[in-house]
């Protein structure tokens, strides 16, 4: 396959959304239209975007709805089940164990991990919160695909470093730092602050 | 002030989170090179970025600390109140409702709303959960900056224009949809759902 751009990615996530909506809804077809309205998007970017993929729409009808759902989960590399750490049991963590699109992504937690020794032990949800320490051991026994950071600031960047050693290729990461990472490992970020911040920017710099 | 690109605003973000933890560490001055690793920039991109809002640093000494605090403050526009409604009182709310960062930044929730009548009239934290219906009556009493979207995604685009037609400028969307709004409304995205799909899709395509 061709290299696939990142916005493209976020495009064919927003046109998931609307499918399984339409989906719920016993819809059989949707336009490009119905799809570009959704993702913020062209009617013709969504044309190019999917054909890019094969060819699923016809003129006049639109796209079949569980078709293309189906063909872009399996481009999303949806449908199989993904392995995570979650390190830091804070909020952050408390709030995805708790998230319904973790599971219905394939996302299952195996483990939770904290460095501080009032929480170590104790419970988040279904989950025993592990030594920080024991995060080597532990992965080397039982690799995983993805780690989330839920760590403060300070601590994210060492965190990285001992996952990215022990073999993990994807690190979803809530802390408001940028992570230096090797090429091959991908990281996605979650940065409250940086969004909030945005808006306090914008509010205070009116555009014409 | 000329136009500032909203990448410039995200890494002043990140410069401001090492700054803060720089001061909390009893730190005088902090050099280029230090933000520039912490925003993910070159120290080139760092002093240019900084250089555009007036001159702070010394050339072998670095910049002062509480200094370029205040001064990227200023300019993210903190340190003044932000009100705040919140619409959809479900996990995001609850999220929110807790997020120690939102007060931090002079964010206040004036009022929490939702459509369903089984959660109207109910407490989330220390506010009331009130009907939606009222949004209109009550945000001409009493204007709001921001709205937070955080309802199911179909309902968010109506919302939108809701809040919009009310006069509010800015809008955080917790939704998976993207929101058509006016060029004068700015609009931040948390997307949980992308952010995961972004991860799959890597590891499903490896890079070279």
């Amino acid at each position: 396959m061709r290299h696939v751009a990142p916005s493209t990615v976020r495009r064919l996530s927003h046109y998931l959304q609307h499918l399984e909506l339409a989906e719920r809804q016993g819809q059989a077809t949707v336009s490009s239209r119905a799809l570009a309205k959704w993702g913020g998007a062209t009617p013709a970017q969504v044309r190019k975007d999917l054909s890019f993929f094969g060819s699923f729409g016809k003129r006049g009808i639109g796209y079949p709805v569980q078709e293309l759902a189906g063909k872009i989960k399996a481009i999303l590399g949806l449908g199989r089940e993904y392995r995570v750490v979650l390190i830091g049991a804070g909020r952050i963590g408390a709030a995805l164990a708790n998230y319904p699109g973790f599971d219905a992504r394939g996302f299952t937690i195996t483990a939770i991990y904290d460095v501080d020794p009032a929480k170590i032990g104790r419970r988040l949800d279904a989950y025993e919160i592990r030594d920080v320490a024991q995060l080597e051991s532990d992965l080397a026994r039982q690799p995983v695909d993805i780690a989330v950071i839920g760590t403060p600031a300070a601590a994210a960047q060492g965190i990285a470093d001992r996952v990215v050693r022990c073999g993990v290729r994807a690190i979803l990461n809530f802390a408001p730092v940028t992570l230096a990472v090797p090429n091959e490992v991908a990281v996605s970020n979650v940065n409250m602050a940086m969004e909030l911040e945005a808006l306090s920017f914008a509010l205070n710099h009116k555009r014409a």
